[in-house]
């Protein structure tokens, strides 16, 4: 399971078919009914699959939501313009633009919320999806440090922290996130990072 | 339903022990089984109560989940020592001791997230347990603006977003928050809001 997806994602296009009704379907159940009623059988049920074509694709039910989100979760556009700062903001205001206001936000969010009872859905969750989006989002970061463009006093956790946690708080609490009040809040937010 | 709980929750000790046991055992049950499978007659059975005893006092699931919520997350304390930027910074610092790194904190988290599903839950969230706190917070923050000690171009919901939104974020992606952790994100974050 990687960001590509699962070798049998890539085969023949029936078997492409398959696992992008299984994706849908579990991301539709998820937000139905959440991480916690969410069964295989339902996930076949709705993608119109049995449930061995399931279970030949994923070990279990962990598997199958951490593969929907990776699969979901558009990969990360990776731009260098020379500016790690404007970089990181186009980056952000990518995300929130495609997340932020869709089901799917919510529904990340909430599998996010169920790794802190569930420790194998969080060490699947971070090592296939936090992880690998993490490390290009650190690299920019470290990069701007090197130029001097962003504070080298800071972690690149704690920018990203910095830069990242202001539109996940405004989006948690009031359920959306304008593009305006985005960029209101990266601009303020820069003040703490940069250079 | 109120910060002080609801009047039957002042009465006689044998009400505010009902009423603390049937609080404990919603949070525990919403800390083991999430908010999807929880019931009120789980929460009597826990409890140790009937069932009616807990029907007596909430109307449904939602209003005894945002009671609990309500009665657990410890009333914001209002320092004001003159300077609104150090008030500010230890009511986070506070707050982040006590629900960042306990169970009732990733309860709170989880709640937040399912709102998000629930309109009836979001709405109570809302009004008995989100606006009170955020009142309290943005009259300190609009103070602070008046004395020039924050932005006076920036919203209060902007000030809080961009104070409080790097340890959320934190705390929601990584699963803890050391008291140093806390207090260099606030620090930094201090430069995107003063004035």
């Amino acid at each position: 399971m990687t960001d590509q997806g699962k070798p049998s994602a890539r085969g023949r296009p029936r078997d492409r078919d398959i696992d992008q009704a299984i994706v849908s379907a579990t991301l539709e159940l998820l937000g139905e009914r959440g991480y916690a009623d969410l069964t295989i059988g339902a996930v076949a049920t709705r993608a119109g699959v049995g449930r061995p074509t399931v279970y030949v694709r994923f070990a279990d039910k962990n598997a199958l939501v951490v593969h929907a989100l990776v699969q979901t979760v558009p990969p990360l556009r990776t731009p260098d313009t020379g500016n790690a700062l404007h970089d990181l903001i186009e980056l952000a205001v990518d995300f929130v633009a495609r997340l932020a206001n869709s089901p799917a936000g919510r529904t990340v969010l909430a599998v996010h919320a169920e790794a802190g009872r569930h420790p194998e859905l969080e060490a699947l969750l971070r090592e296939h999806y936090l992880r690998p989006r993490e490390r290009l989002v650190h690299d920019l970061i470290q990069q701007g440090q090197q130029r001097g463009q962003l504070r080298e006093d800071l972690t690149p956790e704690d920018i990203q922290d910095l830069l990242c946690g202001p539109l996940i708080y405004h989006w948690l609490i009031h359920g959306d996130l304008a593009d305006g009040q985005t960029r209101a809040l990266l601009d303020a937010a820069s003040r703490a990072i940069t250079a």
